[in-house]
C-alpha cells in the first residue's frame, strides 16, 4: 500500500480509497484534512497520461511534416490547456476546479466528492507545476552536460556582446516606438520594452539539441548569450518594477542582484572545478549501491539549483552550472546516458505545461481590447524579432563560416519572462489591458515562430567548419 | 525562466524571486495567492537533496556491513524524519510548518516570509508525497517487468495458498490472543488482528531485487502472494471498518471490492495480452521522436495505475500489471534499461519517506501508554513473524529444493497497511492509545527486521535448482 501514515492523517487514504463515504465518523475527520491523497495521486497520474499523450502526438506530427518536435509539444500543450480542452489547467485568474476536465473526470470515475475538488485541484496543479520546473532544470542540466566550459569561455566575449545588444536593442526600439509611434506614456512603454528583452533558453536549447547543433560554435554562443540574457532579464525586471512603484530605481536591489549573479556564476564554476569535480569523482568511485552516478550528480544539480533560487536568480542557472561542472568529470558519458530517460520523463511536462498555460484568447479579434492591442502587438513582434536577429551580426573576431543569422534567430523566443512582465505590469495598473494583451501576443508569436525558423537557418549551405563534433568530448 | 504564467498569478514569482518585499502594491496580491511557487520549488529541491543524501548514506553504510541497502534507506529516512532531524516531515498530527527544518532553512536562506510558510510547507509536502508514490509505482513496474506472467500463473495456486494462510493465520492468532491473553474487547482485537494481515510488497521486492532473487521460484511466489495479499488487505480493511462502525459487515461494499479487484487483475492481463502488447509494439515501431520506448510505456503504467486507484484498489497493482504486460513485448530489455535511471530517481524518495514518517516516539518507554503497549507489542510482533513464516511451509507440489523458510520470511514486512489500520482504529475510538502504539511498534519491527533476515535465509546451503536465471528472459 502506498502511504506510511500515522495517526489522524492516515484517515484520508482508506476512506476515499474504499469509497466508504457511508462511514460518517470518518468523513468528518477527513474533511478537516487538506486534500485526499489518493485522489491527488489519481489526478497527477491522469495529468501525466494527458501530458505524454499530447507531447508525443504533437511531437510525432511535427516530426512527420519536418518541423521541430518541440513545436509539436507546445502545440499539443495548447490543445490540452486553457485555450482548448481544459485538461491541463492551473488555478488562477478565472480558473477554478470546475474548469478542470481532469477534476470532472475524477468526480465521475473515481468518486471524488465535489467538496474535496478544490483541494485536490490545487494540490495536483502544484505537483504538475513542480514537475514541469524539474523538467526545465533537467533540460538545462542536459544542456550544460553537452556544453564545454572551455568552449563557452572562448565564445564568452562574443556571447556577452550578443546578450547585451539583444537586451538593449529591443528595449530601446520597443520603448521609443511605443512612445513616439503609439503615444504610449513613458512608464508603460518602458515596461513593454523590458518585456522584449529576455530570451527563453529552454525552447532554443531543445531545438538546437534536436538538430544536433548544441555544441557547434553558433550553438554555444546562443546558449552562453541566453544564460547571460536570463541574468540581465532578472536585473531589468528589478529595475522596471522599482521604477513602476516609486518612479525611481532602487540601487541597492539592483546592486545586490548584479553582485550575487556574478558571484554565483564565477563561484560555482571555480568551486565546481576545484571542489565538486574531484568530490564527485571520488564519491562515485567509492559507492557500491545502485544509481551512484546519477543520484550523486542529482544532489549537486538540485543543490546548485536551490542556491540559485535562494539568491533570487533562476533555478535553471544552477542546473546549467552543475551540468558544465559534471561535464568535466570522468563519468560524463555514463551520466549523459542515464540522464536521458529522466529528461524524457520530465522535460515533456515543461513544454506541454508552457503550451497549456498559453491563453490564446488574447488573439481573439472579437474582443475589442485585443483589437486595440493588435497594432501594438504587430509592432512588438517585429521589434522582438529584428532586435534579436541583428545580434548575430554583432559577433566579432574570426567569423568566416559562422552562421550569424542562426545566432540571431536562436535568440528570438521569449516565453516565460515576457509573461512575467505582462503579469506584473497589468497587476500594478501600469499596463493597459491592450498593451498587456499585445505583450502576450508577442510572446506567443516569438515562441512558436523560432523553432521552425531555427531549423531553416541552420539548414543553409554547408555545415560550419568550426562545428565541434559531438563525439569529440 | 521557469514559469509561463499569465495575469495575476504571475505575481508570486517575480516578487519573491527578486526579494522585492519592498513593493507593497505587489505584496497584497501575492499574499492572496496560495503558495509562492519559487519557494515551493526551492523546498522541493532541498528536500530531494536531503532524501538522496539520506538514502545514499544509509544505503552505502548498510552495503558495507553486509546489510540490505534498502534497510539503510529506511534508517536514513528515520534519521531525517519526524523521529530525529525533522528535515522531511509532513503536515499532520502535531506537525506544522514550524516543525520543518527545511522551512526554517528557507526562511533563513531564501527570505521566505513566515506568513507564507504554511502554504509553502503544505505544497512542498504534497509534492514530495506524490513523488514517493510515483516511486513505489515505478518500483512495482520494475518488479512487474522482471517477473514472468507464465511463471506467476504457474506458481499462482501456491502463491494463493501462501496469501490466504498469511492473512488468516496472523489475523486469527492475533485476535484470539488479544482477547484471551490480554483481555482486549472483541472489536479492537479484530482491528489489531486485521492490522497484522497485509504484507508490504515494496520492501520485500526491493530486497529480492538487490540479492537477485526476484525471478527465482521463491521470489515469484512471494511477489504473487504479496500482490494477492494487498488485495485481501484492502478487503479486510473494508470489512473491519464497517464492523467498527455499525457492528455489522456491509456486504455490498465487500462484494464490490472483490468483484472489482478480480475484474481488474484478470481484465488487465487479458486486455494487456491482446490489446496493449500489440498496440505498444506497433506504436513504438512507428514513432520517430526521442523517448518513444519509455514514454509510451509510462502512459500505460500511469493509466493502469489510475484505473486501479479509481476503482479503490492500489495504484501499485496497476503498475505491477503494466510491468507484467510490457515484459512480454519485444522492447522489454530496452525498457528495463531505460526505467532504471527513472527508478533510481523516484524509488529512494519512497523508502526515505517511509522512514521519515515512522514515528519512533512510540518506542519511548518513558511514556506510560507505550509501556502498557509493550507487552501487547511483543505479542503482536511474534504473531506477525510466526504467522507469515509458517506460510512458506504451506507451499504444496514439487517443492524439493524450494527454500520454504525464505518464502515465509519474504512475507514478514508489514509497513503501510498496518499503519492505516492503526490510524483508522485510533481515530474512530475503537483502539486504545496503547494498542495503537503496539500496532505501530509491530510495523516498525517487521519492516526493519525483514531485510536482513531475508538475506540470511536466501544465503542458505546452495542456490536453488529451480531458480530461473535472470538472463534467460
Amino acid at each position: 500500500m502506498l502511504e506510511l501514515i500515522t495517526g489522524v492523517s492516515a484517515l484520508q487514504a482508506p476512506m476515499f480509497k474504499l469509497g466508504l463515504t457511508s462511514l460518517p465518523f470518518l468523513a468528518t475527520a477527513a474533511e478537516a484534512e487538506a486534500a485526499d491523497s489518493s485522489m491527488v495521486l489519481a489526478g497527477v497520474l491522469l495529468s501525466l497520461v494527458v501530458v505524454y499523450f499530447a507531447s508525443k502526438l504533437g511531437g510525432e506530427l511535427c516530426a512527420r511534416i519536418n518541423l521541430p518536435p518541440v513545436l509539436g509539444e507546445l502545440v499539443g500543450g495548447v490543445l490540452v490547456g486553457v485555450s482548448a480542452l481544459h485538461l491541463i489547467v492551473f488555478p488562477g485568474e478565472g480558473i477554478t476546479a470546475d474548469d478542470s476536465l481532469i477534476i470532472k473526470f475524477l468526480e465521475f470515475t473515481a468518486g471524488l466528492a465535489p467538496e474535496g475538488a478544490i483541494a485536490v485541484f490545487d494540490s495536483q496543479s502544484e505537483v504538475i507545476s513542480v514537475l514541469s520546473e524539474l523538467g526545465v532544470i533537467l533540460l538545462l542540466f542536459e544542456i550544460g552536460l553537452e556544453s564545454k566550459l572551455d568552449e563557452l569561455i572562448r565564445v564568452g566575449p562574443q556571447a556577452a556582446v550578443v546578450a547585451v545588444v539583444g537586451v538593449v536593442a529591443p528595449f530601446a526600439a520597443g520603448t521609443f516606438g511605443l512612445v513616439y509611434l503609439f503615444g504610449v506614456p513613458l512608464i508603460p512603454a518602458i515596461f513593454a520594452g523590458a518585456a522584449l528583452t529576455a530570451t527563453s533558453i529552454g525552447i532554443t536549447a531543445k531545438v538546437l539539441a534536436e538538430i544536433g547543433q548544441l555544441s557547434s560554435t553558433e550553438g554555444q554562443i546562443i546558449i552562453g548569450a541566453a544564460v547571460l540574457d536570463d541574468v540581465l532579464g532578472i536585473i531589468v525586471l528589478a529595475v522596471v518594477a522599482s521604477l513602476a512603484k516609486t518612479g525611481e530605481v532602487e540601487i541597492s536591489n539592483i546592486l545586490y542582484l548584479i553582485i550575487s549573479a556574478g558571484a554565483f556564476l564565477i563561484g560555482s564554476i571555480v568551486l565546481g572545478r576545484y571542489v565538486i569535480k574531484p568530490l564527485y569523482e571520488s564519491l562515485v568511485a567509492e559507492m557500491k549501491t545502485r544509481g551512484q552516478v546519477l543520484l550523486t550528480a542529482l544532489v549537486f544539480v538540485f543543490f546548485l539549483s536551490y542556491i540559485a533560487t535562494a539568491i533570487h536568480l533562476e533555478a535553471i542557472l544552477g542546473a546549467f552550472a552543475a551540468g558544465l561542472i559534471l561535464a568535466e568529470t570522468n563519468k560524463r558519458s555514463e551520466l549523459e546516458k542515464q540522464v536521458l530517460p529522466l529528461a524524457d520523463f520530465l522535460v515533456p511536462v515543461f513544454f506541454v505545461v508552457v503550451g497549456a498555460r498559453t491563453d490564446l484568447s488574447v488573439l481573439n479579434p472579437a474582443d475589442p481590447t485585443n483589437r486595440e492591442g493588435l497594432a501594438v502587438a504587430a509592432f512588438l513582434i517585429v521589434v522582438a524579432i529584428v532586435g534579436k536577429v541583428i545580434t548575430g551580426f554583432t559577433v566579432f573576431g574570426n567569423t568566416g563560416k559562422l552562421k550569424k543569422l542562426a545566432i540571431g534567430v536562436g535568440m528570438i523566443p521569449r516565453g516565460e519572462v515576457g509573461l512575467v512582465f505582462a503579469g506584473v505590469g497589468s497587476e500594478s495598473g501600469v499596463l493597459s489591458p491592450s498593451t498587456d494583451a499585445a505583450i502576450i501576443m508577442m510572446v506567443i508569436a516569438t515562441t512558436f515562430i523560432a523553432p521552425p525558423l531555427l531549423r531553416i537557418v541552420f539548414r543553409d549551405p554547408a555545415p560550419t567548419a568550426t562545428e565541434t563534433p559531438e563525439s569529440g568530448s
